[in-house]
């Protein structure tokens, strides 16, 4: 009953870094690494590879930067079939700090942009796939993509990119259903020779659904992050993934385990899940900030007043 | 773009009683009427029709019952087009107790019915039928009917039963959406003078996902609670689906000032939504009672040992 192909994809460090300026500790890290290895988890994303000549290391934990030496310490000494993946924004990393796959313990790169950033993110992605890497592009904001604009660069990502995965991200959470399907559908139809990847975000309670439908219409990257950590309402719950697929290999146990001991205890620290401004801004298709700065605020739970403010935007 | 015949009905006060034995004070039930009066939904559930000789008004809230004197103090002086809705237990009601419709406040009867009690179920919204009252049978456990058994329900239903809506009931929050899609379709094609509805749990967080995915195939009543609030991980939250919903006659404003005013304390006192055990049964197909059994142990968080438990059970 299982497709073999599909590839459960971590990001809970990567993801959830955003809510905490990328800063878990070693130990941390590791007992997520070693529960995805236990559970079968086909890639964890550990974080991003920013410069640090446009962020300051003062300022932000060592997964905004994923040093090779600091990855190492993480995974050293532990049995894993986990290949470990980062993340690079279009405009934020220098690329002579991407050493050639053979001396690296990253296996793939994931290079995330805006339609308009098209031409960049495949620069990018061709330069790391020259030094061995496995790479895909993440094409972020899709609900907001305009459908010729999005044509286009779907048809160069077939023809000049060396990426073997796209992935549809629903930065905002504002996809259902139908939309995810007629997104979906429409990549397949462009690109002929990649898989088609999956990103949701749970502002409406959507990421698990959406991530089943791009399965249903044949993606076969997903998403996933434990507990559902992630920016703002976060992401689509990993062990929901697991505990829907059917390939034998995965074992949703020592996930089990590891929200149970980590991610409970971190949940009373940091905020994130379904929340209703998030659900507010995804309604209405919009970047997660204004939410984030409300919960910030001492109308934290002042949600109609949100919802006019956001309704109330001029526009012409 | 909207579809006109699509009706929402809240249950919040029926399904939320499951948590706090009916117990919710007059003041709360008339602001959710209140705020549901003005969010323009269909239909509001109240509680259950229970008889007195077998549950002991001093066990329980006055919402087991739902004497018709205590609907009217919550509902008048209220200017509103919400139906009122009660929901009655095969087994567990006087018909006796309900009076014909033009006595009372009450709309609309529905009756919940595992599949092989169809019969009882039948009869009584035959009798609610013939006194007056817009009828349901809402089909409980549906992910553990047997595909025959199933079929013989609703060919029976369409011939033989007075209710305008057969309801899918997924009381385990068990269902994926291709289920959803072929549940539904299978009720259309037999149920051919009869609306569908759908009533979801949220146990896997797809409550909302598979009420979106039974609107697609043309389910036109479909069940919410004000921020999921229900029995265990809870319902389909009632602002996620006004937000979907295209019909101009809703206003989600009401909805969230209720939320912020009356459920972020409620949330504080009594437990509901996405909780992992819950994610557990419903992933297994089994009622949440074990879960709920757990979450009130001091082994509330130990989810693999549970998850373990419940695949260990003996069964040949």
């Amino acid at each position: 009953m299982f497709r073999e192909k599909i590839k459960v994809f971590d990001c809970t460090i990567r993801d959830g870094g955003l809510i905490n300026n990328h800063d878990f500790d070693e130990r941390f890290v590791r007992e997520v690494y070693k529960a995805l290895s236990g559970a079968g988890v086909d890639y964890m994303e550990i974080g991003y590879k920013n410069s640090k000549r446009l962020f300051s290391p003062k300022d932000f934990g060592k997964w905004k930067f994923c040093e090779d030496s600091d990855i190492e310490k993480v995974i050293t000494g532990i049995k894993s079939k986990t290949k470990i993946s980062v993340m690079v924004d279009v405009d934020r990393v220098d690329i002579e700090d991407i050493k050639p796959k053979k001396e690296s313990p990253v296996d793939m790169i994931r290079v995330a942009s805006y339609v308009k950033d098209i031409d960049k993110a495949i620069f990018l992605v061709n330069h790391f796939a020259d030094k061995g890497y496995e790479t895909t592009v993440n094409i972020m904001a899709i609900s907001r993509a305009l459908d010729n604009e999005l044509t286009e660069a779907l048809g160069q990502l077939e023809k000049e990119c060396k990426a073997q995965v796209i992935y549809i991200v629903d930065s905002f959470g504002a996809l259902y259903q139908e939309t995810t399907e007629f997104l979906i559908k429409k990549f397949k139809s462009i690109l002929k020779t990649k898989e088609i990847g999956m990103h949701a975000h749970n502002n409406q309670q959507l990421a698990f659904a959406n991530t089943i439908e791009a399965i249903i219409h044949n993606a076969n990257f997903v998403d996933g992050t434990v507990y559902g950590l992630g920016r703002a309402a976060g992401n689509c719950p990993l062990e929901l993934l697991i505990g829907f697929l059917k390939n034998p290999k995965f074992d949703i146990r020592p996930i089990l385990d590891l929200i149970s001991k980590e991610f409970i205890p971190l949940r009373e620290k940091i905020e994130w899940g379904y929340i209703v401004p998030y659900a507010i801004t995804g309604m209405l298709d919009e970047h997660p900030k204004s939410a984030i700065a409300l919960r910030d605020s001492d109308k934290k739970e002042n949600y109609r007043e949100f919802y006019e403010s956001l309704l109330g935007e001029d526009i012409d």
